[in-house]
């Protein structure tokens, strides 16, 4: 037996008990007769002592204990002189009476502390260690027990979780797919799913219902820090239901998973569509911790000698609550700068301060006079003390700079509190974008996307612009500005479908080879139906206030997408190389 | 809105109120001025009815309806005259006052009852007509519900769900890998998991104490009628724990699983030894719902003049209870030819039969008198009726015939009761096997399953028959003859896997290559460790008396690894094998 008992549950009611504890020496600490150890595991850590006077040898086999060394120990149980309120177990130790050294540590190349002095890569070489340290080990659990309430909610909606095949088919639409050779289909390949999407619709026409499944899925794409080759959804799908239908039903998710988690009771879900969140925040996932709209100034602004706004299509600002204080010259200078780096792109930046003591100052003050100015306050509801940032140019350009610049001000305006959660249902996204490159039109959500009821009729119809401004039944979950999950109603009709693919630029032959099974599907009793996905790594890291998904990935992959701890990809034989009919074409630099 | 209720919620209790129903026609029925409609979804069928009398246009639009539309209707609960006891729904009925078509459906390919007309191909093809019966249905209901129910176990237990990379590396061991070429880094490969082993053990290692995961694996092996490419594992790993702590922990389990989805309460779990279960059933995983144990009359049988038994390394039979009288001359030459089939190859078989009158006959009669098969009968404590079956030859061929015999025997006496569940773990497996081919040995269970300790030393030596003799700390969980589950206590030492390593034939740089990152985590504090993982496929069909595991299974694929719902694998572009700098060497035979 390795344990009586984990190194996080012993309490002072156990105080006389004969105890055997296993786990990690996280540090010790000699004190001439006494050596005191930090025994660790998963579940808590456990002082124990070792004492010069009552078992001379067992005391000197402990002190030579090195960090990380697994150890099996037994003792009694006794109360601290020297509490730790800090620490569960703080009220007790163990007096030790025997020591079995189970595992010798090397020393570590890093620290196996809550501030490590690891890097990123060190780390990641070493994550068996990098897992040990509090933070990523509670990531890990965290991730556990969402994945587990996440179960227990959709279970009690009557959700079937149901596993769709890993081994599928490539379509060229969407993003690159990974593909997996067939030995037994020589020169055929299977594809992994960029996510189970048509499976989920042929379940749906198979009369399941209600669908769920915690899934993992894949994506070749280049990366970036969020981005994973490999990563994981709530894949859901219901039939019989309205947008409402769903909406309601993953608010409730979403309510019970920020409930149960973090003991946090969310704010209403309020639904804004696309259109407008563009022109009042110049995002389709925009934070609403903080309000800040954008207001736009075309109709006081234009015609009045200023030909940087008389030539814009869209003026569009910003109200600073009390800033105008807070901005020197020399402030809004470096502010401009900011906006004018390529990752923003802006041309310039129109300031108005409306001073404490009711002086207006702008860097447009010769072509505006105080009282139109004014007129301009008025319309941001600015105050004194307040500061007008102003942007103009190509109208969706400019929302996007003037994105960024409310997102920065939030920043240092300290409107971004982690601990706060603001939900938001964007809705009624165009069906399609034009490709000006490729000269064709993408689905902007995906091909199977319905159209909104009103739009069906008008969609039939082959007329460009009305086709862009086609709206689909299309919605996104946003919190604080991430967008947490996605989905739409879909088409559940061969000739909307096929008539959707044309759009898209397929042939009658591509569609039939790629998705022939769906549309065939469709002619045998589809159900209406629709569905979501929620981005489970990203709802890890949102809910936690945190960026980066890897900290909530156990083995993550780097920006080359290389397991940097086994070294993987990696060449295989040629025997293999063989068995598949493959050659490789690369020819390695030296 | 589409439906107030579902088509298996409304009861007598609902009568009278106003209801709107979504689903699926199964079957309709027209009497003079009423039509009467079955409707279905997943949740249960109800009895729709039309009424010429009091809207001829509705009840006509509902005579023209096929099996299989989709139809959205409003009506009145009303208590049926001509109740239906076995449905749940049976005592009501929805008199029908709006009828929408929701889609219309082709005629099937197969009727759609739990008695079809399709075969295998063609339900395979239209999957998603298939699923709509209510065996394949309830077979996926039952997977998920056994899912839930798995996770809510090990939760109760403290274990942690971990998400292990799905893109991780090829290694030669074990069965054939798929492999799946990196864009980013050409040339190289990643491989699917056959089992998240390395890395369960990786999680160990970095603390996490106890780790499972519901979690896809991946064999590129030529498949067979119970195998897929694509399987699911409840894969689990515990630190600081014996064996006996694990066999504990998933006896519990199990127990709960067969209590919360069979209502089963399962009986003991036996231990038994690898070489005990080839002795006295010839196999390592022994069906026990029936005894018919091995007897050996080795000591009996010899040196009596018969020349088939005196040249024989082993004499052992079976005794088949009251069957004497089952058996004629035809019976016994029928029984004889069906063990000398090429699929069970045994020579001869010799029978003894002690009739009910106490006379005896046997194919051996001539050799050995009424007395010594008496002896026979005595140690195989057969009674009047009864008849042995005794085979003879070398020792391990002849048990694997007799153990064909005796499961067929098993079979013919109806000792194989599908609702009996009869548990039993196989444990101290051998730790290597010898591969006369090859040359060399192989992992029995795997390169990373620990010898029991008290061969840990003998390891050492270089020996090639103490090698042989080795045990593992290995196990394995058989139900009623199925292997369920298995697993082992795993090295945790760096010099005892790299001796592993170098018995089973790898170079020290093959050993690094491919294992380097687990023997490094080695030195670094690695505690004592062990796991198991279950087949969840097979769980599902064992616990509900099935064989194949392809009916488990939502989308599975056929004997040459093909979806033929999506027709998968497929060629994928030369766009997409130039991206991957890939060439196929496969000339297509035309």
């Amino acid at each position: 037996m390795y344990r009586s008992h984990n190194c996080g549950e012993l309490r002072i009611e156990n105080e006389g008990q004969n105890v055997t504890l296993s786990g990690w020496v996280q540090v010790s600490r000699d004190f001439g007769g006494m050596t005191f150890m930090d025994l660790r595991d998963r579940y808590g850590i456990t002082q124990l002592v070792f004492n010069m006077e009552s078992n001379v040898e067992l005391c000197e086999a402990a002190r030579k204990l090195g960090r990380e060394d697994v150890i099996k120990v037994k003792g009694r149980v006794k109360e601290r002189s020297n509490k730790n309120p800090n620490r569960d177990t703080g009220d007790i130790e163990i007096e030790i009476n025997a020591l079995t050294i189970l595992n010798e540590s090397k020393v570590p190349p890093f620290t196996i502390e809550d501030d490590t002095d690891g890097g990123e890569d060190l780390r990641m070489k070493y994550r068996y260690l990098d897992i040990r340290r509090n933070s990523v080990r509670d990531n890990l659990i965290f991730r556990s027990k969402l994945a587990i309430e996440t179960r227990k909610y959709l279970d009690g909606q009557e959700f079937i979780e149901v596993e769709t095949p890993v081994l599928i088919k490539s379509t060229p639409e969407g993003a690159r797919d990974f593909v997996v050779p067939s030995r037994m289909n020589p020169g055929q390949f299977y594809a992994l799913p960029q996510s189970p999407q048509t499976f989920k619709q042929i379940l749906m026409i198979a009369g399941m219902d209600k669908y769920f499944q915690i899934v993992k899925c894949f994506r070749d794409e280049d990366l970036r820090a969020d981005r994973q080759p490999e990563f994981t959804q709530i894949d859901c799908e219901m039939s019989f239901v309205t947008r409402d239908n769903i909406l309601d039903t993953f608010e409730g998710l979403t309510r019970h998973l920020f409930q149960s988690l973090k003991n946090t009771t969310l704010p209403s879900f309020p639904r804004m569509s696309y259109d407008d969140a563009l022109k009042q925040y110049g995002s389709d996932k925009p934070d609403t911790r903080f309000e800040m709209r954008f207001v736009e100034l075309n109709d006081l602004a234009k015609g009045k000698g200023f030909g940087v706004f008389d030539n814009a299509e869209l003026i569009v600002g910003i109200c600073a609550s009390k800033q105008s204080g807070q901005y020197s010259n020399k402030d809004i200078k470096k502010l401009t700068e900011w906006i004018q780096r390529p990752q923003v792109g802006a041309k310039g930046l129109v300031y108005v301060k409306f001073e404490e003591d009711g002086t207006i100052k702008s860097s447009v003050g010769k072509f505006y006079d105080d009282d139109a100015l004014r007129t301009w306050g008025d319309k941001m509801k600015a105050k004194a003390g307040d500061m007008l940032l102003i942007l103009s140019g190509e109208a969706e350009k400019t929302r996007k700079q003037l994105n960024e610049l409310r997102l920065e001000m939030g920043r240092r305006m300290g409107l971004m509190d982690p601990t706060e959660f603001k939900p938001l249902w964007v809705v009624d996204f165009p069906l399609l974008e034009w490709d000006e490159d490729a000269n064709r039109f993408h689905a902007m959500h995906h091909p199977f996307t319905a159209p909104k009821k009103e739009d069906q009729e008008r969609m039939k119809t082959g007329d460009h612009e009305t086709m862009k401004a086609l709206r689909a039944d299309a919605y996104d979950l946003v919190i604080n500005g991430v967008e947490i999950g996605g989905g739409s109603i879909r088409i559940h009709d061969r000739a909307l479908q096929s008539r959707n693919f044309d759009l898209l630029g397929f042939t009658k032959e591509e569609a039939e080879a790629q998705f022939g099974f769906l549309l065939g599907a469709f002619e045998y009793g589809a159900p209406p139906h629709g569905g979501i996905a929620f981005g489970f790594d990203r709802l890890c890291a949102v809910m936690n206030g945190q960026n980066s998904i890897r900290d909530f990935i156990a083995f993550p992959k780097n920006n080359q997408g290389r397991d940097v701890m086994i070294d993987s990809p990696s060449p295989i034989s040629d025997e293999q190389m063989g068995e598949l009919k493959l050659n490789s074409t690369h020819i390695p630099t030296t």
